[in-house]
């Protein structure tokens, strides 16, 4: 009933000598143990654990390429990335091989050959982001590591109300942690901003073309103020002209955020 | 937007000197970092960490009964326990003190006075466990702790046919996995068992009037060989009446498996 030792698989050698060969992968992974998907010096990640398994298991030494970077502790259910090889490998063999060899808190969905035009990070049209929260005086012990506890009600009508202003295209300034360090400006449309769940659980989705830093974290913050009954939800318009960050907006932790899905244009993709 | 710092709270002294109180705690628990529910010596349970936390909070030593004794891995939603303080301690508050000192992985839904004749274990007329599959090529990283995982797809009205042959009352010797232990002999009556789920969830939801050691992951271990279509559901009673163990009954692993709920007679409930 399991899956047997993790050092028993051995990948088949690439069938032909091949023309190189691009590889797009969906993925999930739980980021608790990680301080986020980049790469960095002494300290565990998506990427770096990615790279290391397959320079182990091909002997190449790719590069790899997230959708979203996501943050310390953020986790993903749809990432997507891509990685080059100059072998020939079978991507169905290798998404075997990687579940094999990576840790249990990261799973590879499938791997496929794409062109050489698809960037996982520059193909991507749109993403969405879910943050999760639970909303009941005592969180579930098994999803504490995925959820961010708020035991006082909140009012979901206002939640969605406040988060119904905010879904356009506008500058999301006051909702970036660092909107001086946004290269691309701080512009964004957010296609659809819902706020969703029964019982406990609520979560609030947003999809959009692009996230400025933390983007995310502080749209769920502001909306628990709201829905806490701190914040009124008519600020959300005054909030985004303003463009300045303030108490109202504050960071959601990590825990709560899933990458859900990443969307692609139709041409490039596969 | 979090509890705060375990150590803050402070539990207030008893408001009459009393003649004593049971309590009745509802409580879940992850028990992937506990070797059960039971006490045991140098190793961390579920009961240790209850008992010690009691022990600091109000200065007596309370012995902790509780209504299933989960083994190590297993985890509970509904699990229900009792004990006794010489001081009349206010049971709301004892569950905030202990929600604020207890590690993360037990929870406390509720605490409440109950009558010096219910018992967790002995007035407990039935119980409700539910062993939950993933049954996907690739598990959810974040379910990896909660799931039995296989991969093949399942036949689950295969499952279903076999577990409903197992319904009502029987000596489930074969499906236990130390029958000559049994000290109230083998004879148990399944009120119900049911295969539910929907895409990659399944779950096996049991109920009964007791449990023999270990009879729900036999169960579960017999339904999963069904589903594959490695036994015929129609062996189910012919393994019933043959009272003995065999291969064709494997034990399940323990991190799948939840006590649910915990059913009491009316009187002497609280």
């Amino acid at each position: 009933m399991s899956a047997g030792p993790r050092s028993a698989y051995r990948l088949p050698p690439p069938e032909t000598a091949g023309s190189g060969l691009r590889v797009r992968l969906d993925l999930a992974y739980d980021g608790s143990s990680y301080a986020g998907w980049q790469l960095q010096p002494d300290r565990a990640t998506v990427q770096g654990k990615l790279e290391e398994t397959l320079a182990r298991l091909t002997g190449e030494a790719p590069r790899v390429y997230a959708s979203g970077r996501t943050d310390a502790g953020v986790h993903a259910r749809g990432q997507v990335a891509h990685f080059d090889l100059v072998r020939a490998w079978r991507p169905d063999r290798l998404a075997l091989a990687l579940n094999a060899c990576l840790p249990p808190d990261i799973r590879v969905f499938r791997a496929r050959r794409v062109s050489a035009g698809f960037h996982a990070r520059f193909s991507a049209k749109g993403k969405e982001y879910r943050y999760h929260i639970w909303n009941a005086p005592v969180l579930d012990p098994c999803l504490r590591f995925y959820r961010t506890h708020i035991p006082r009600p909140l009012d979901r009508a206002a939640m969605q109300q406040a988060a119904s202003a905010l879904e356009g295209c506008h500058d999301f300034a006051a909702f970036s942690a660092n909107p001086n360090r946004e290269v691309d400006g701080t512009v964004r449309t957010l296609q659809a901003l819902r706020v969703r769940g029964r019982g406990p659980e609520v979560f609030i989705a947003a999809r959009g073309d692009g996230f400025l830093y933390r983007m995310v974290r502080s749209l769920a913050g502001y909306l628990v103020r709201v829905g806490l009954g701190e914040v009124d939800p008519s600020t959300a318009t005054e909030i985004l002209e303003s463009r300045t960050r303030t108490a109202r907006v504050p960071t959601a932790p990590a825990k709560g955020l899933f990458l859900w899905r990443v969307f692609f244009r139709r041409i490039g993709h596969s």
